[in-house]
């Protein structure tokens, strides 16, 4: 009951996704998606006086809008499962303070996303919880002046990095009225292929990527075709290839059906090479345009796996080469 | 089924603790518990070159220990639940890469221990996964120079302060032959009355302390002495007073059968003024001493809530209080 392969836990109720939420920068609102998000900010500052400031806000403002549009109130949400890039993952404590709201604080750099669906829908397909609210964001700015450079010295980005981007997404699952749920999870295991470039995360990621895929499709018995949509985020261009290439090495091709949150939300205008990264990446692309879609009957079967790199600035100053981790969500619409 | 009250989940099918292994640093090995740690370190390297590394160490230590004494091998290992005190929890990453195994990454500061094991027990509870182990640790090199100062600028430590607990802890919990179970968990909300000194985590986290207990009690329908043990980690002395006040104004009178893991730890000679903190402190605690005694029948019904601080450096460089945390178990032995 409930467990599918190695790795695989099944929803047996099917918990559903009663509400979504997106909000992102201006850079983001200008890119691919742009008809899609909810909310667009005007600049990278939401009225506040820090950028993290900015990105805690922004949580706050995704989870109260996506319970709005879930018809629940603050008081009717049992548990938020959150977290984010930033050290110690202050953007969600401080968000949950907000909302006087039972909190579970999650680290999975940039596959946070999916790690708090399958967590979140895990205590409402036991009914632990009717309604668990799962969100994560990031910011440019905080991120770049925490992993890499304060944005004053104007450092050169190489060709092979991403841009992280400004958002936060919540996707709140539940018991309403929906025609789409979460059918499964895949937990995935922390990868190293030896990469140790700090700007290609792409390449440290793929490997990890590909393992849950592949555990994924074995777990369920399913091939790549079964699904209208496999979402990877936040590979980016470079990743997406790397992971093609590794997923045809071990016999299984990724046509037209698949896609990366990283490569979709940037036109090719705006010069972030890659494409986009950060914990708000997946969770602004699957909760604006992927959702929306799912909810037109577009996408019936898609599978989601946000992809994390797991390192510190300490981690690689000590030498050390960059894990990277995947967790996927198989969700489904009628 | 499985919920109770607000913040609580029952697990009605009593998950079982299977195996546990406590690993501490050397002035750990000299306190009060010092009879009770499965392994106590000679120097505070472990043979690595860094601190981090030391930590990382433990952490894989106490998990592989812990396996051994469940009866398992890592194959048959379901899910890794952990989680650190270091920025990205790199000690928790890199200790799951060793072990080719899935991987949950939690953050609650140091009530991360309460918080794996109501999140493990979660995955076992509904038969998701047969074995999962719920470990983290601390070091006290790594912690004082990522929080506060390197140590070779021997900065003086104020009375209120603690000392970080260099130790790891694991739990493991499964179907085996064993008397201790773990009967429902209580999610804490953060809480924050506006404590801004980063010296003085006690008082940050005892409001959030407070708050998860009383709600246990409401939503256990039991009081104070329904349990042999109630165990707050890591409040230290100061704290764990400030607990007893808070308590008091609400109705709850904690008496003989309350302790703190942070106050246990340490004796009187050991300089550490309000007693252990860290991840570590209420792992190992617990994995030594308090399952020792349950499984010789001196606790049958332990109350465990572990209590977080919730800040970062930069959180409090720009001025931001100190939210704190508590997550709570019930532990009952037979």
């Amino acid at each position: 009951m409930g467990r599918m392969g190695n790795q695989t836990i099944e929803f047996l109720s099917k918990p559903k996704i009663i509400g979504n939420y997106s909000i992102v920068g201006e850079k983001e609102g200008n890119g691919n998606l742009k008809d899609y998000f909810d909310y667009v900010l005007k600049n990278d500052t939401f009225g506040e006086k820090t950028y993290e400031n900015c990105e805690r806000k922004m949580i706050e403002h995704a989870i109260l809008n996506a319970l709005d549009k879930s018809g629940l109130r603050t008081a009717d949400l049992d548990l938020l499962v959150c977290g984010d890039l930033l050290n110690q993952i202050i953007s969600s404590s401080f968000a949950a303070r907000e909302f006087d709201v039972t909190f579970l604080g999650l680290y999975g750099a940039c596959s946070t996303m999916a790690e708090a669906i399958a967590v979140g829908a895990t205590f409402v397909d036991n009914k632990y919880f009717n309604n668990v609210a799962c969100a994560t964001g990031s910011h440019f700015s905080t991120v770049e002046r925490q992993y890499r450079f304060p944005l004053e010295l104007g450092n050169q980005r190489p060709p092979v990095s991403q841009w992280t981007v400004t958002g936060a997404g919540c996707t709140v699952i539940g018991e309403g009225n929906s025609n789409i749920s979460i059918c499964n999870a895949t937990f995935g295991k922390v990868t190293d292929y030896g990469i140790n470039d700090v700007n290609n995360m792409g390449a440290a990621m793929a490997p990890a990527a590909m393992r849950t895929l592949i555990t994924h499709f074995e777990d369920t018995n399913t091939t790549p075709d079964d699904y209208d949509l496999i979402l990877t985020g936040d590979l980016g261009k470079l990743g997406s290839e790397i992971l093609l290439d590794l997923m045809e090495h071990n016999g299984y091709k990724l046509k037209d059906n698949y896609n990366d949150c990283g490569q979709m939300i940037f036109n090719n205008n705006q010069k972030t090479y890659q494409g986009g990264s950060g914990c708000g990446c997946s969770a602004v692309v699957l909760n604006s345009y992927v959702l929306k879609k799912m909810k037109e009957g577009k996408y019936k079967r898609v599978l989601f796996g946000a992809t994390g790199a797991l390192l510190s600035t300490l981690s690689s100053q000590q030498g050390n080469t960059i894990p990277g981790i995947c967790h996927a969500v198989e969700i489904r619409g009628e």
